[in-house]
Parts: structure tokens; sequence; C-alpha cells
């Protein structure tokens, strides 16, 4: 029996693309991971097998590689055009997603200075730039961040839970805190700069993250964080982060008849506590979490 | 300045617990991986720092292993075994979400016969379980299969496509199709055996991938997966697949002089296509694609 | 200054190179990572940036894929037509290494029957072809298998061993052994039939992991496997392995006021133990363990 | 039959162990990841499971935080404390390996200025340590380097190479050279500053890297890194290098009518190029490449 076609999509992952723009000797280098995703009236290719309206993948791979020709002023921009692009390539599409990650390269220093032409990557993360872009409407831009680790030897706590008959944990009131943020924002609107963004926004926030010296858990430095963020940056109108706990559990020598004054720990991968929220301007409606 | 918390959850990831069941000599061999989110008015921890109605993430992992010690009937009723303790456990809860990924392991054969306690992971993919479990509600469960890698070397087109000026990719009436299908299934009510399904929907979508010998697009293979699934099990309401299209292209012989009549293809990594949707029953409402 | 150069080799890694045999209807697919290495007279290509004597690792590649046009009977044949070709092309190289990795895939079983051309991943770990080609010298080929996952819920100990202030380990008489096998072995001579030793093996092996059930370590398994693999097996005259200990962890669940037969475990990732061994006839003289 | 074991080994891998040391409120984070190997007699329990000369792989994770206790002034200098106590409290070794691998990390700034205990994954990759301490011997101790990515947008050429029937890939006067190093080193002996060499080399190598504007390949770089290396270190007696070549190619704009003067590339995974070779003083005897 044929049965209905429900929500569908899709599209590209994993276009790796990178560019070279030249201000003579000096040169600026981009690398981008872009994914691509189109939703529309493609029922036809699923229950019919008719392929009429579908727009190969592999097009939009190429939609990439020849607008970027034109060079990449900005991440958000250049999303812009290829969504545009596909819009007008595709008759069938309602909505265009384009989610860039940008892995960020600094000069490599040689005799004290920034090299022209020679990069490694740079520390703090990648930057995440979401566009959606319905047909015949206003896009939507979010910017995000992620693979922003950070850790504090000190400054934090975790005590005064609830405990009940399955809890061992021992309260602490001087741990290591360490994360790895992924976060994601909204902005007021589209002259917004998102470019500056990329980088200020998880300045903001590992910021706080190490002078927010009174925590007393991952949730708290989370709001304080978020906090900050949306008073540093009022084009923010919501700021989400998800943390998870990278426990570095204090190890116990007392089988060895040593003490351990907050000296020794060990790394733990697994299991790992996870902590997301949003933190939104009064009278802002965020997106619900992601699935 | 303060700002209000939106959206936020928090729970334990990676917990993973493995248990030996014992019937005389024959042994069974459980292994999984599970997360536990709550949500639920966690306000206070986040703007205050007030842990008083935190249950440790760390007491989700205990909670998980001790409730293990009464055995692992089925994952879906141990999964709502430890949903229905955290809900007593957590007063501030609304909600607990309990997803469990098992991993499945066959018995070694030795002389012909499976071995009573020596196993290896078993070929197909592993079996996913999604509890949500609102306070003072009935559960929802979905069903869900992960990495199961399929591949045909027949049987498979994708031509008479949408064109335009940056479409370079040529026709092909006969192609390799490779994926890697995760999928998700929501089911009719509490009596689903779902220990059962999770073997038998991914039999089922594997054999008709096999069978689907006049594929013109992973769309139209992804529908007709649909379409047997739901004739098959009456108690799926719908299904949900994701597929990567894991591109073997035939290589350009060519340049050396050779033809190449579907015989040599090079496995390509990068980019990846990827399809998703859902086939539904008539008058269910599936949920969203995830974002 | 210029300095002399000392040890060196290049080549091409992950060359993933697919093929389809076709026996009517009947497919057969076979699925290659092969790794080609070359080491001969390179000194001016380092010291004096002269590729006169350079084949380009590109055309590495496309030697691989030309070759495979005439179809591959076997890994280990094929891996010799490859070397053979790279002396010709390159009469700088002193010795070519081909090292090919297959991944088995079976067929996809549709009502009780393996298909003819649709497949999924086979069980029991990936192939190892390893042929090391001097010129003017007959080759040397050693199989291997990687990725032979397997566990045993009882039959293994591990207690009596040696006591120092720093050891905290609890003796045990029954635990899980667990571990991934890395194999590699040296054999007879040119006839060898590599192809069906390649499945063979790591069959004996894994079935003597499972019948060992006086196990006092992993050395102890390790060594009777050995010993079972050249018991059954003549025309091998080494075997290596490199078995990570697993561990699978008895949960101490009395602060929860319980007891834990031997029930419930979590399964760590780190640390790990590594046990490496070598069992081989008398009289042969085995490699060294690698570096 | 039984049959006798040739070389053999084992230890523990994975120990991640990270230690705070205060100056004050100054804080210092050390994050290690230690792997540590036995050899010696241990014949009675691969053969007889007879397990009275196993030191538990347990007991080595123990000692390594024990040791830990008294703080890590220098990763050398800890490696050979817990080589000396495995040569107390295991009569049957003959030899201990310790490879150290330390990350990194770097003050986060706040207001210009490095944070007192913040910090963030340095820039720049890791950093190791291979101690092998024979019995009643000198050690032996080599420095590495790992994960060390850079990438240059010109100043490299691949071009007059050997050309076979198999070779299509067209010379080129100007391209991006990526790779991300890793390295190995000997040194002259026991007072030599391991600590300061770690950061010292791969800037070292990294500036000759960036300036190397003449680069005629990968082996000729890897050659003048080499050279930079021994000439500003006098301490370093070798130097060796594995360097993926990790291909960003110029894509062809040419179908959708456009040049592509050096702006747009596409960043491939595999396959990939891997160039391996030392460097060495003359009169030095540097060890084989790894196996």
């Amino acid at each position: 029996m044929t049965y209905p076609m429900g929500p569908n999509r899709y599209g590209k992952s994993g276009i790796r693309l990178a560019t070279v723009a030249r201000d003579g000797d000096r040169h600026t280098f981009r690398d981008l991971d872009i994914e691509v995703r189109l939703e529309g009236a493609f029922e036809a290719a699923h229950v019919d097998g008719d392929n009429a309206a579908v727009l190969p993948t592999d097009t939009m791979r190429g939609t990439c590689f020849a607008l970027a020709r034109d060079g990449i002023d900005t991440v958000a921009g250049f999303a812009r055009r290829v969504a545009d692009r596909l819009l007008v390539a595709s008759p069938a599409v309602r909505q265009v997603t384009i989610e860039v990650v940008a892995h960020p390269w600094e000069r490599i220093e040689v005799d004290g200075r920034g090299h022209d032409h020679a990069f490694r990557p740079a520390p703090g993360g990648d930057q995440v730039i979401v566009l959606t872009q319905p047909r015949d409407q206003a896009p939507e831009i979010q910017g995000g961040a992620r693979g922003v680790r950070v850790l504090k030897t000190t400054g934090s706590a975790f005590s005064d839970y609830l405990v009940d008959e399955h809890t061992t944990l021992p309260p602490t009131r001087d741990r290591i805190m360490a994360t790895t943020v992924e976060a994601r924002w909204g902005t007021t609107g589209p002259d917004v700069e998102h470019e500056r963004l990329a980088t200020a926004v998880p300045a903001s926030f590992a910021a706080t993250f190490a002078e927010h010296d009174q925590s007393e858990s991952v949730q708290h430095t989370l709001h304080a964080m978020g906090s900050a963020v949306l008073d540093a940056h009022p084009e923010l109108t919501w700021i989400r982060f998800r943390m998870p706990n990278e426990h570095h559990n204090l190890v116990d020598l007392s089988p060895y008849g040593l003490d351990n004054p907050n000296e020794v720990f060990v790394v733990a991968d697994r299991p790992f506590g996870v902590i997301e929220g949003v933190v939104a301007r009064d009278g802002v409606q965020p997106p619900e979490l992601p699935g």
C-alpha cells in the first residue's frame, strides 16, 4: 500500500570550501563547512519516483563553489546569496536553510609578527551561521559558536542539592569546572554585524565563565554567561547554551596513605552531565530547545 | 543585569550500563547507553544559584544502576521504571525523557552453535528507545534504529532531474546506492512489543531497500521503505528516516585508456547528500523533523 | 646549515576503492582502503627540491584504480600487481609497501536467502594484507585482522597477581572479559591462500576466546588463542595480537543497600589495559613489536 | 599444542591525569594522557596462567596518581619517577616505557590580561615525552609534538616530477600547502630542558614552514624544517617528521563559465599523501621509521 509523505527535506552536507583573498602580499584565508537543506513540494519524487522538481544535491555543492568565486565578504552575506540562488533555481522550494561552520585560522607568528600567508587553527572554537530563508519572506539569521572549551581550577561549587536514596555524590565548595560550550543566538534584525559577533560573543561568555567566582553550579554560570552576553551585545535577543559538564574528579589517594588537597584529578569521559538553557530578554519568545 | 531563563533542561549522558542475565549456563548480555533529561521548575538554580530542587546528574546515573539490579526485562520497561523513580525523587520535574541506545550482541559461533556466554557485536545497527514521561500523563514511547548501513550494487538510478547552470552531475540509470539509515517511529499505544519491533522494523526496511529495484532516487526508496514498514507492522503510526547518500562514484578511467562498465568506484566521504522524510498513515499527525 | 636525510618514505593513504564483480545477476562487492609507501633514493627531493625521481602520490592512487579495472581476484594478488607496477614506474624505489584493509560485507537476507546485489557490513572485523616488496627480491606478505570485538560473561579470572603499596584492585575469579583484537601473522610462503585465512584465522581465535574457560588473564587467553591458531593453520609461522582490556567493572551497589552478584556492570572507556604478544612456532624468528 | 611466547609487553593506556599547582592565587594547570608499558619475564603468565610476576595495569594507574601528589615539576622528571618506581615494584621487568602526551592550556584573556585560574586549550598542538628506561641503564628520553596543524596560501609548488601513464596530476607553481605535523626528536643527554624544547621546537619548525617560500614539495619543506630545528637547538641530535599532505584542491569552475585564479579550493579528506623523514646531524644514527 502507498502512504502519504509527512515532513521531509533534503540537501548536501560537508561542503568543505576554502578561499584565499589577497590584499597585496597579505592573504586572508577562509575555511568553511557548509550544509544546505531544501523543503518544499517534493512528494512526487518520494511517491512516484518523479525527479522533475529535484535539484541534485551535487548542484548545491556547485552553487556554493561558483558563488564563492565572487569572494566571501561575510559568511552571512554569502549564505544569503546561496539561498537566494537556490530559490531561483528550484521553484518547488518553500524554504532554504544554510548552516555554515567557519573554522577560524590565525597567522603563524614569526619574529614577533603575524605571517602574511601562513596560518594555524585559532583557539576558541568554531563560528556558526544558520540562515533560514523562506520564499517571499525576510530571512532569519542565527549566530552561534561550537567547541568553545573552557576550564577553571577554582571558583566553582556544587552543594546543598536535593538528596535521595540514590545520591552518593559528596558536596564540594571548590572544584574544577570544565565544559565545551555550544551556543546559538537570535538577533534583532538585518543590519547586525554577524562577523563581529562571531568572535565578540564567545569572548564575552568565556570571560564571564572565568570571572563568575561564586558559581554554585553549571546552571548558575550558564545564566551568568547569558546575562553578560545580553548586557554586552544589544543586538542579541536571546542566547542558548549547551554545556556538558566535563568532570574532573578529585582522586581518592587515601588508599596510598596520601591526602589530596585539590591537586590531583582524573579526567572522566563518561558519563557526563549536560546543561542546556536559554537566556532571553524580557518579552522575547526564544525558540524551543532542539529535539 | 539579570534576564529571565527561557527553555532549559539538564541530565546525564553516556551512562554505559551492561547486564548479564543467567538462564542456567545460557547467559544473556545487554549493553546500553542511556541519556536522562529533566525539565521543570529550575529557575532558582540558574538565577539564584539555589540547588535545593536540583537532583544531581550523578544521582541519575546511580538510579539507573540501582534499578538495573532487578533485571532489564525490556528496554522500554526499564526506561519507564527509571522515569517513574525520577518523578518521585525530584518534585520540581515536569517531564522526564529517557533515551536508550542498545548495542546488540550475538553469540560467537563455535562448532556450528551459538556459544553460551561468548558474544560479538551483531550486524545491523543499534536499537533506540525514547521515552517521554510527563508528570501525571501517559508516556510516549518512540522506537528507533541507528547505524543500519546498507548498499546495493544495482537497481538504483538518478536521472531526469532539474538542471540549472550549476548542474554538472551526469544522469545514470545504474549506480551503487549506499546509506546508513537512522530511523524513528511512533506507535499506537502502551501494549506495543518494542523489543520485537527493534529488530523486525530494521529487517523490514533493509529488505525493501534490497528489493526496491526500480529506485529513481534515495527519496523514492525512502518512501518505499516507509510504506513497507507500515504495511508489515500495524503497531506503527509513522516512521521517519534520515538517509545520507554515501556516494560511490564511478571512477573515470579514460585518462588511462580504459573504460569502466560500472566496475571500479571511489568511496567518497564528503560532501554527502542527506535525505530526510516521514511516511505516515492517513490521518496521523507525525512530529516535525528535528531541528 | 644543511643536514643529511636519514630514513624516509612517502606515499598515499586512504585510497578508498570499491569494485563490483558480476556472475550473472549475482554480484560480489569489494570495499578496500589502500595505503602505498615507497622507500628509495629520494634525497634530492628533500635536500635540493629536485622532483625528477618523485612519482606523485596522486599517481599511486591512479595506479590502484587503473589496475582494479582487471578485477580483484584476491587482495594479495592485487597488492602484488600494484607493487610490481610501482617498481617499474619509479626507478628510484628500493622497496614498496602496500597495506590493504578490506571491509567485508555480507548479503542482506530477504525471505531467508542472501540477496543477489544488496549488502550490509559483515560482523567480525576487517581483513588486512601487508605486502612488502623489495626490488629484485621475493615479497613478504603478512595477513591480519582489525576490530574483532569479542566479550565473554564468565570463564575469566584475574587473581594471585603481584601486589604493592599502590595496588587496590580486588582479585576476582569471575569477571567479564572484553577486547577488540588486532592480529597480524606471518606465513610460510608464496602459495598461501590469504583470502581463506582472512576469515578462518579470526574464526579460530574467536572460538578459542569463547572456549578458554579457565582464563587467568588476558595474557593467558592471548597465548591460548595463538596456540590454537598455529595448530589449526599450518601455513602460519607466527601470530601477533594486540588486545586492549575493555574493562566492564562490577558496580558497587552497596550504597543503595543492594548486592551485585555479577549482574550489573559499568562499561569503562579509559584508562584501559593493553596486552601485546607474539606466539611463534619453535625456531621461527618473529618480528619485533611495532614501535 | 603449546607454542613459545615471542616478544610481548603490557601496560595501561589512557591514564588521564590533571593537576593544579598554586602560586598564591595564580594557578598552573597540567593535563596529561599517560601510557605505561612493561617488558620482561612474563612467559609464565601467558603460558601457565601464573600471575605471580604480574603487576596489575590498575596499579600502574594508581602509581601515576600517587606520584603526582608530590607535584609535577617537569613531565620528563615525572615520567622518570614513575619508571623508577615500577622497576622497584615489578622485579620481572626488564624495561619500562612511559609515553606522556601533554595537552597545553593557555589563560583566558579578561580585560587584556591572562586570568589567574581560568584556561582554554592553547593552539599549536600537543607535547610528547617518551621515556625508555631499561633496568640498570641510563634512560633515553625523546621529545615530540602532535597535531601541529599549519597551512600556507602561497610559496609552495609541485612540478617537474616523474610522469608515467597513470599520472594525471597537473603541475603547479603556486598551491596551498597544509599539514598536521607529528614530530619526534632525540637529544644529547640527561640535562636537556625538555619542557622548554616542547614549545620551542614546534615554534621553530612552524616558522620555517611559513618562511620556506620556494618550497618544491612537502619533502623539500620537511628537510628545511629539520635543518632549521637542528640549527636552532643544539641539544637535538635528530628530528623525525610525519607530514600528511592535506590537499586543498583548486576547484574547476570552468563548467560554470568562471576562471579560478587560486581563490576557491575544496578541502579534501581522502586520499591523502604522507611524507615521513628524519633529518640528523652528521655521524648520528637515528632510529628507523616506526612500522
